[in-house]
């Protein structure tokens, strides 16, 4: 007995030792390995850990633990062009064959022969006729299918890996550790949301239900005794600038106490968020690496970082100097 | 050594024995108490061991458990009028000092006056003008607190109770058995968004941003250096009927395999739930019982059941018979 007894203790001890230690061995596993010490990842941590924790004067319930994150250019790149734009441009392309008018009528003409001016001056109607062509007169479930099939073939011109791929994995990590501090974290894109919402959940642990963004009216209707949802050439709704924080109210009905963004259309999400009553934290990312990413800011046509840039610095948001404040860009290819 | 070790055997047994008959006890406590042992929750429980069970032929991953609730006449009392049609009237009377002319002008004259005739002789447009003059015209934050002041204070006229404690008992049983399950559960109502986002939580455990609901146009604003949302007098969506499948679309972006109603205005939605391709559930409340709640379907002007009746007996929806399969109706009073 006296054998087995010691036998017994020799093998509870380091399981002992490691219930014990796990904790701290769990603190000191650095949960935002792609991000330089430098003040950015600083000050997420104490903002999380402020709002995190028990007694604390900051602490926020978990169910209002809701953060907002920006897609095109805060998630994934925006640079040469946002990529709902080259889904524009490959659909008309492989659409083209069925509407032979469109070799002679802008803005199609112009995007058969890739010239970016003569679309430009067909203006915002030329926009919406691209759009209309590309993304309606389709069942919701025919348009998730098309965009999946070209998410899965697509390539980003410069980076030669698929779209999806293209996503920043010191965001990546950010978002993974807010959910492990029971954030809920939220996309709130200029984007179209049906455009997101097939492969958020995979790329980003996003569910489409914690995605807002841009949309078009749809429609239900009974056809041949099944119903559907047909998308109409109407926009809806545009979810970007003055429209973030209507969206945020709109879809989630709670104000985000962390958001996240890059351009001046994620200036009022920003401010909306700050203005809040309790904790809060905003953050931009501004694109200073020219060589593995991109440079851009106050000229750029997409994404833009402009009048937000300036509001940032006289408020004390934070922000990310992507060529000084992470450390890699991208995750692995796989 | 021998009689220490007896001793830790005879403390062990109890504590194994426990651990191996605790799955048994729980399934042995009957999760939805306020429900008779006859069909509906019979059919409620086989569909959720059915989508839960491991291996199951039916087994639905969790993410995809979405249920969708209709609130009025489904989760709360709808007789003898809507709640938010009564926080109007209230709103109305409230507010008609400070407009001297509503005693002489329609819709707002009839309500004054209780002529219900002359206030629906106003149709829509004066339906409208109601909604306008109690519902807008001020910041999100204002009317959130207008609304969580009235229903503290609110009773239902036969009842006696705040409105927010006509709930149905079995329902609430329903709402937490489905959680339990890893349901996620929304509300999807003809009812007014942010009629309901301040207390579905609390009364429910339904939090904000799983409520889906009527709209009205929010604007956002910086007035005074300070960022608000105001609410707009123009109708933004309408959740009812075919609107229902296009808000779940648009708030939730999945289907939903699991949808309860009460009305024809929930017809379609029950519609686009079994038309899913995977394992679904529809099922209607009846209102039967004219002595602990109300009796009323094809006929009534709330909540109307007729055409939704009709599919339901076609098609094998479940429906709800209230005198018959409900064991109470309200929660104790607190």
């Amino acid at each position: 007995m006296f054998m087995r007894e010691k036998a017994r203790r020799s093998l509870m001890l380091p399981v002992l030792l490691f219930l014990c230690l796990a904790p701290f061995a769990h603190a000191q596993t650095d949960p935002l390995p792609s991000w330089n010490n430098t003040g950015p990842k600083q000050a997420i941590m104490n903002f999380v850990q402020s709002v995190t924790r028990q007694g604390s004067h900051d602490f926020v319930p978990a169910v209002q633990r809701i953060a907002a994150f920006d897609n095109d250019g805060t998630l994934w790149v925006e640079q040469p062009m946002y990529v709902q734009l080259a889904f524009v441009i490959d659909r008309v392309h492989q659409l083209a064959p069925k509407h032979p008018a469109w070799k002679t009528t802008q803005p199609f003409k112009g995007v058969l022969e890739g010239d970016a001016k003569a679309v430009a001056a067909t203006g915002e109607k030329g926009l919406m006729q691209l759009m209309a062509a590309t993304h309606t007169g389709m069942t919701v479930d025919a348009f998730q299918k098309t965009l999946s099939g070209w998410l899965a073939t697509a390539q980003h011109p410069r980076f030669k890996r698929p779209y999806t791929q293209c996503v920043y994995q010191p965001m990546l990590e950010l978002l993974a550790y807010l959910r492990a501090h029971g954030f809920k974290t939220y996309i709130v894109s200029g984007g179209g949301v049906e455009f997101m919402r097939p492969w958020t959940e995979q790329v980003y642990g996003i569910p489409p239900e914690q995605v807002v963004g841009s949309s078009v009216k749809t429609k239900f209707e009974i056809v041949n005794g099944k119903p559907q949802l047909m998308r109409l050439p109407d926009i809806d709704f545009i979810d970007d600038k003055e429209g973030k924080p209507v969206g945020i109210n709109q879809y989630i009905g709670r104000r985000p106490i962390a958001a996240f963004g890059n351009s001046d259309g994620d200036q009022q999400m920003l401010e909306w968020t700050t203005a809040g009553p309790g904790p809060h934290f905003a953050l931009l990312v501004h694109h200073t690496d020219a060589a593995r990413e991109y440079a851009y800011d106050r000229q750029s046509s997409m994404g833009r970082l402009d009048k937000a840039l300036d509001e940032a610095h006289a408020k004390g948001w934070i922000v990310v100097d992507m060529k000084n404040d992470w450390k890699t860009i991208f995750p692995p290819q796989h």
